[in-house]
């Protein structure tokens, strides 16, 4: 397959390379658009008010292309099929992600958000995310990336979201298809000093335990030690909500 | 109503002035936090990565507190509720924005991603926007947001997409309760020389016409002249693939 890969966590991201490396031994074509730097937490962020820099990147492993941005995942989907390459993409990998997208998160998540351009565009995608921030062993996900692909059609669009426990292949209990829970934020703000008189404030907000989840989602089933795998759609319409008020 | 205002055309911005003073000429008690410049198409983003400066704006018309904050419209509903202000708000409205957020919009609109971050802390919230960028008349807008706040019971979380169309009040064909339609992009990129030698890349994408909405959507609605209103959800499963795949 032809393959357009992106992230958020930039192109020197250790997560981009590890899938890269696995889906290019097993015969993909690689053709890698990363952002220049972090873009964690941009969601579906898109730059239209200045113009964007490319650079080509000569040595990233095992991808026949990669080019630098200067813009957000969801500008690297768009600058990659719309600009960079003349021909179509099969499918559009994104990740994998240092850190999880599930439930809420989808909506914050960069990776998320380039995987959704793919459904903007009909172009069918994933998100795949290990759900740890630190001492991630990335050759699990990397490698069910790579099997999933290779079991999955693709010809009809649709965009799947994946996290990955950062555990052993041999300690993840199974895959699971489920629907996004609900994730909480412990958010709030402390103040830095930015120089000797001026404050800001930092945003400090890690996910938090919610009791109202159904036991059967994405955040229950990754606790408990599973694949989780959520097609994703893109009607935010409250349909309950239409019916009442109507 | 103790309302907080924010907005992604920031604080200067024509419109939520206009909605600002309409709603504190009713009474309501307004509190604005809004990004110190634009921050259009930057959907949910929010930053963690550094911190973010503020500054109280003393002459903004009809609010009790007003601040410019360094980050994105999310961020600035986070800053206001979790930092700012220490009571609990009623309601959130964000806007009013220069230009549509309809169907596909929501995804990539700052505008809507304030209202929604609204779900996330359990805050009701409306995000409404005027259909036109320029030329833009917002009395209708901000009149129709005034008195569907009046009449909306928002004591359940609850959290609306409305777009008024740019047009005299006389020539508003009437309002629709109807789900969020599908809008596709002219999007290609075109190149800028930013200085002698280096090129860069500017993103150029207007909504265009697209032929597969049902004719019942926001999209359509509003092209025939009508106040359109979504109540959103976050829910982005696409639970028909899910009971397939299962």
């Amino acid at each position: 397959m032809k393959i357009l890969l992106v992230n958020d966590d930039g192109i020197n991201a250790e997560g981009i390379k590890s899938v890269a490396k696995e889906l290019g031994k097993r015969g993909h074509e690689i053709y890698v658009v990363a952002p220049d730097g972090e873009r964690s937490g941009v969601a579906h962020c898109i730059i239209y008010t200045r113009p964007l820099k490319f650079f080509e990147i000569n040595n990233f492993p095992y991808a026949k292309k990669a080019y630098s941005f200067g813009g957000c995942p969801a500008d690297c989907v768009k600058f990659g099929v719309h600009h960079l390459f003349d021909f179509n993409f099969d499918l559009i990998v994104s990740g994998i992600n240092h850190g999880p997208n599930l439930g809420t998160d989808v909506f914050y998540s960069g990776t998320c958000a380039a995987a959704l351009e793919g459904k903007v565009m009909g172009i069918s995608s994933i998100a795949i995310s290990c759900t740890s921030w630190e001492n991630i062993n990335f050759l699990p996900a990397a490698e069910f990336a790579a099997d999933f692909i290779e079991k999955t059609d693709f010809s009809t669009q649709i965009t799947y979201n994946i996290n990955v426990p950062n555990l052993e292949k041999k300690d993840i209990k199974g895959v699971k298809f489920t629907p996004l829970g609900i994730r909480k934020y412990s958010d709030h703000y402390e103040m830095r000093l930015i120089d000797e008189k001026e404050e800001a404030y930092l945003l400090i907000g890690d996910p938090i335990d919610v009791e109202d989840n159904l036991p059967d989602c994405d955040v229950e089933w990754s606790k408990k030690g599973y694949i989780t795998i959520t097609p994703l759609n893109m009607d935010l319409t409250d349909y309950k909500a239409l019916e009442k008020l109507r």
